[in-house]
Formats: structure tokens, C-alpha cells, sequence
């Protein structure tokens, strides 16, 4: 499909194909996600498009295409989970207030499995979204690839190690979970643990670094239990798991409010007190933290900014904005209640 | 757009067209959604579809666009309730199996406002998704009305009333309710109140007369408060406001288990004890109901049940059968445990 005229100073699809050393056929092959395009080919067009700094134009593709009026907010978590995550819900609620705002419709898509994946990164690909906002990705997320691939406008919610030049909005984990666990420590408490979540995205294995940086020397692996998702029943579980390894245990950092939510029943049917045997703290201050019995300490994230942030990129980018690769980090806070 | 020709047997569009006395180009634009067309023709090709048994061909239409493989869901409820009731989520939950088992899309689209609801119409209309399942539709709900006129495969969660001929998958919310209200009764209750919401769906509606009849000459409009929206806050502000009309209540029938969590919360705070001083029932079986203490007493209602026949009904449709008018009802049981 040929594109018109682009304005002077940016990068067009014929630079690509010239730095590329390929067609611009080919270019236009990979940029819109068709199948049979050599690896090497698509390797070198992906490199050109970062080297020459080509952005789609917005505005060429949709006259090729009946817009849709739609942005996708693509949530990479088991279903159960996105319902159960009121700091997901938080950020849906965002990004729905920027695109509501602008009159766009969200639509929701969630990838529960490989297939879904393949599936969303169909539907993305096949004119059906105008844009795409990315929420709980992992380590080196094929779904990432493909969106960069697409050249659809784009935002990720967090910062996954390995994502290609996409635009992010973030927080700093490491330093939030740091912060957190300091204060933890600063309430006398001498054997401290962390139920540690999701070590396949940023937030998860940032907030295991943090843990670790507050407690230097003290550090014990022994006191770390890994579970895969932030849900209620991983940290009821995983807390079991962690008295029984070690029950002088007297503090614990939980890597979100709703994995604290069920260490707290965990340590409450052990038969200890919460804070005067174990003290606890979470993270996202969300629902659950009041929902706590006592109230939960935990670390202020701006959930909804985080969603209605990378909301507005997309918009940006969609009216011909250039995406803003350098990301955007947004500010925490420890929020300090009765649970240590 | 010319059609092609359909099996024998099944009403065409020539004979909506000749039923109703305008030409196929109209019949097609009303089908399509389009505008500019007269209220008078549209309301005669409406009631000549319904009068020929005309079920617009998925296959033909799909012809002229490309298919998303993608099914929305609209939920019409304010985005943060979408995300509280679990209810909601489970209909979700099992549309979503469905749909993932033929490897289709779910697309999430939820209504909160007028305006979203116009954009919607727009995006279902648009050929971006290729059948729809609406979930808490409301009385006389525009929405229905626009699906029934779009022609696209849909089935609705519920029966509102005043619904055009769309199939339906739902439960006998008036017998449930009935048959709870009277096990809470045979505890020996004899003051029964009841904090009834979202009386503009049948859900509310019928629990609130299933209560109603339950109570029989007994009934005391004063016991009842009304709330919109199925909701813990609304529960919680309700049951306060309940309490101070009728300080010997000792009974009361939460209109949903997210409802009864708040107005066990206010029964607590208001220095009364369940079950032993005031009785609490709900509705849904949800996990609000386990994690309420002491847990709930409800009625189980097959929630991913309906979300999975609902979606089922869809993907039927878009191969090709035809859409079973007269709806599915599903089970429903009294579930006794603590709270009364």
C-alpha cells in the first residue's frame, strides 16, 4: 500500500527499506504483521526501523483502513486474577477516563495462555484497534514484539526486561519495596521474610531486589517463598510455607495487598497476633489494604495515573505524536496503617 | 450490498423487503445500522423481520467484511462495580471458556455512561467484533434495541423487561428469592427487611417481588430500602438506614452476597450480632459469601454458566443457526450456611 507524503525531517518507510537493504514492500509486509517475511529480513527491517527513528504514520495507515475508534487494553494475567486484582481494575479504571475523555472505546482483551496471545496479537494486527495498552507483561513478552512489529501506537504499564522500544510509564519497585521494608525493620523486628510474587515481570523480581537491598547482610534466601501470581490463595499458602520454615518469624514483606490479604489469614490461623508477634506489610494500597483486619502498611501506587498515563501516549501517538521511548516514572509513597 | 442466495426454507431479505413495503437497499441499511433512514420504514422492517422469521446470513455478511474472530461482551455497569462484583466476573469467566474453546476473541466493552453506550452501538456495528453477549442490560435498554436492529449474533445474561426477540439465558431470580426469604422466615424470624437494588433490571426486580411474595400479608413496604446498583457501599449505607427505621429487625434479605458483605458490616457496626441478633441472607453463591464471617447464606446461581450457554448461543448463531428465541433457564439452590 503506498503512503503519501510524509513531513520533512521524519523518517519514511522508503529510509527503512534503504537501511535495511530490502524493498519497501517488505517493510510494509512486516510493519503490518503479514506471515511470510524471512527472519532475517524482519531482523533487519526491525533494526533500520530503531536506527532510522520511523514511526508508522497513524494517519497514512487508517485511510487505508475504517477506523475503529477503539483502543485495546491487553491484561496478560489469568482471568480469575484480573478480577480479583483491584490495582489491575485501577488501571483499566484510568486508562478508561483518558479514553472515555477523548471518546474512545476500551476494549478489554485478556491473555490467559499462549493461544490467546497468538490470538490478540491477530486481532491487534487486523485493523480492530485503533491503539494498544499493555498491562502486566513478562520477560521478553512475544506480545511486545509483535506490538513494535506492528507499529501500532503503543503503551506498556511497567518497564519488563527485554521490551522493544515501546513507550512505558512506570514506578521504581525497587526503591518503593526498599523503602517499605526499611521501615518494617525500623519497627524492632530481627527475622524478616518476603512472599515474593510474579519474579517474571519488573514489579515482581523489582520488588524482590528492594526486599534484599533493606536487609544487606541480613539477607536469608531461606525466608523468600516464590509464587507466580499476585493472588489471595499464593500468599495464604506461601505464608503457611514460611512458618513452618521458620517460626520465629516476626515480620514480613508481601509483594502486593492482595497476596498480604491472605499471608494475614495464613498468620491469623497459625494462632499469631498481627502486629504484636508478626508484623506485615504490602504493596499498591489498594482495597485490600483497608479491607484488612488491622489495616494494612503498604506502599501508595498511583494505579489509576498509571493506566490514564499510557492511555494519553496511545491518543498522542494515534493523532501523530512521536512515542515518548524514554518512558515515564511516576511517584510512590509508604502509607504506614496498624498491621506493623 | 447484494446478498447471496440463501438456503431454502429461510426468510431472505426480499421478503422483509416485500413484507414491509420498501426496497432490499433500505432493509440492508436499517440491518446495517446505517442512519437516514425513516423512523416509519424502520419500525415496518422491524416488524417484518420479526414477521418473516428473517435471520440475517453471518456467513453472507462476513463475505463483504473481514471477520475479527472476536465476540464482545458489554457489561453495562459502572466500570469500578464491574471490578467489585464477582458475579460479573464468573459470566466473564465463562464466556470467555467458551469462546477461547472455538478460538475466539473476548472483547470486554463496558457501558457507564449515554455516551459509551452510542460508541458501543457504533463499534458492534462496525464489523469489529462478530457477535456480542450483553450482560445487565436494563429495562427498555436502547442497547437491545440497537443489537436486534444491527442483526448481529447476540444473547443476553438476564431478561430484562421490554427486551426485543434476542435469545436470552437466565434464572428465576422471583422463585430464588421466594425460596430464600421463606428458609430465612422459617428460622423464626418476625421482623424482615430487605435491601433491594438495581430495580431496573429483572434481577432486582424479581428478587424484590420473589421477597415480596415470600412475606405474603406480612409484607411492610417500609422495611424495604432501594439502591441502584449492586454494590458493598450500597449494602453497607442501606442496612444503616434500615436499622434506624426498624430497631428490632431481626431478619433481613441482602438483594446480592457483595450487598450482604456491606450490610453484615453494618450490622456489626451498629453492636449487633449475626446470626443470633439480626439473620442475614444474599443471592449468587460468589466468593463473597465465603469470605463474609460468619459465612453467607445464599442462593447459588450458575453465574459461568450463563456467561458460557450465552457465548454459546453467539458462536451458534455466527455458524449459522438460528437463534432460539424462547431463551434458556438455568438452575438455581438454597445454599444454608452460617449467617442465619
Amino acid at each position: 500500500m503506498p503512503l503519501p507524503a510524509t513531513p520533512p525531517r521524519r523518517a519514511t518507510i522508503r529510509d527503512v527499506a534503504l537501511e535495511a537493504g530490502v524493498s519497501r514492500g517488505t517493510v510494509s509486509r512486516v510493519l503490518n504483521g503479514e506471515p511470510y517475511v524471512s527472519a532475517e529480513a524482519r531482523t533487519a527491517i526491525e533494526r533500520a526501523v530503531a536506527k532510522v527513528g520511523y514511526v508508522p504514520n497513524a494517519a497514512a495507515r487508517n485511510l487505508a483502513r475504517r477506523r475503529s475508534q477503539a483502543v485495546g487494553v491487553v491484561v496478560h494475567e489469568p482471568h480469575s486474577l484480573f478480577l480479583e486484582d483491584p490495582n489491575i481494575g485501577s488501571i483499566l479504571l484510568g486508562a478508561n477516563a483518558a479514553l472515555s475523555a477523548a471518546d474512545h472505546q476500551m476494549v478489554s482483551l485478556v491473555i490467559d495462555s499462549e493461544r490467546d496471545s497468538r490470538r490478540v496479537v491477530r486481532y491487534l494486527g487486523g485493523g480492530f484497534v485503533d491503539g494498544v495498552v499493555i498491562v502486566s507483561a513478562r520477560r521478553d513478552d512475544p506480545l511486545l514484539a509483535a506490538v513494535a512489529r506492528l507499529g501500532i501506537p503503543a503503551a506498556v504499564v511497567g518497564r519488563p526486561p527485554g521490551m522493544p522500544p515501546v513507550p512505558f510509564v512506570g514506578i521504581d519497585n525497587r526503591a518503593a519495596a526498599q523503602a517499605i521494608t526499611e521501615r518494617l525493620l525500623a519497627t524492632g523486628r530481627s527475622r524478616v521474610g518476603m512472599v515474593a510474587a510474579a519474579l517474571d515481570r519488573d514489579s515482581g523480581a523489582d520488588r524482590l531486589a528492594g526486599f534484599r537491598a533493606a536487609l544487606g547482610d541480613r539477607f536469608d534466601p531461606r525466608l523468600v517463598v516464590e509464587r507466580p501470581l499476585y493472588a489471595y490463595g499464593a500468599g495464604r499458602d506461601a505464608m503457611r510455607e514460611l512458618l513452618e520454615r521458620e517460626p520465629t518469624l516476626d515480620g514480613v514483606f508481601a509483594a502486593s495487598d492482595v497476596v498480604a490479604a491472605g499471608a494475614l489469614d495464613a498468620i491469623r490461623d497459625a494462632g499469631r497476633r498481627v502486629p504484636d508477634d508478626v508484623g506485615i506489610v504490602g504493596f499498591d494500597d489498594s482495597v485490600w489494604a483497608l479491607r484488612c483486619q488491622p489495616a494494612l502498611s503498604t506502599v501508595h501506587q498511583p494505579a489509576m495515573d498509571l493506566g490514564r498515563k499510557a492511555a494519553e501516549s496511545v491518543l498522542a501517538q494515534m493523532h501523530g505524536g512521536a512515542p515518548q521511548l524514554e518512558g515515564v516514572m511516576l511517584d510512590t509513597h509508604v502509607v504506614w496503617r496498624a498491621s506493623a
